[in-house]
């Protein structure tokens, strides 16, 4: 089952680090496709938040000639946000704490993406 | 004069890497302080996709518990823009190409932001 697979990417990225908090694997329209959220993390919010900052990355890439939008990454003094594409139609979502190596997160994230990209197509 | 000061950071900050194109310091409300860009970018709208992007970006840090905003990175195809809190009041945004070494535009702009920062004070 496809559904069993992302998730099984989900849990093994959230697995590989300590500091990874959460994972999603979004719709580029907004829509949860799958979740590995600890408790207390809501879904609709995560998801809402990065249906917003995917329309406003692809216009900041798109204006400052950037090109396509591939991945945008928000930091605050708690931790991090990744979002990375997963093909055209869905973005993988990781939040992790502060003490991330983001060189780490980077290769984690970007594998798990791609291995969700294969299932979905 | 703090203009200048300000505006040898920027240069320095160009004259780092061959891969970034392009940096400014604009206020947290999005109104240019100093830039260094290359011919045909334009100010007005990198200071309102940075203005727009801060204000999404700490929204995003707050609902989804990252702590106060420290930074946003948006990576297309074509390169990468990162935007550096430089103090309360002020980011830096730099403009890099995408063969730009990442280690390296995070060491170079976190500088800059720290070295204008101090000017700004």
């Amino acid at each position: 089952m496809r559904e069993d697979q992302i998730r099984t990417i989900l849990t093994d990225l959230n697995g590989g680090s300590a500091d990874i908090e959460a994972s999603a694997l979004i719709s580029t329209d907004g829509l949860i496709i799958s979740s590995a959220l600890a408790a207390g993390m809501d879904e609709d919010r995560i998801s809402a938040m990065v249906a917003a900052m995917l329309s406003l990355g692809e216009r900041t890439a798109a204006e400052l000639s950037r090109g396509n939008l591939e991945q945008v990454m928000i930091s605050g003094t708690q931790g991090h946000v990744l979002i990375i594409h997963a093909g055209n139609d869905a973005v993988l979502c990781t939040i992790a704490g502060k003490q991330i190596k983001l060189g780490l997160l980077f290769i984690d994230a970007s594998r798990a993406a791609k291995a969700a990209t294969a299932i979905l197509r």
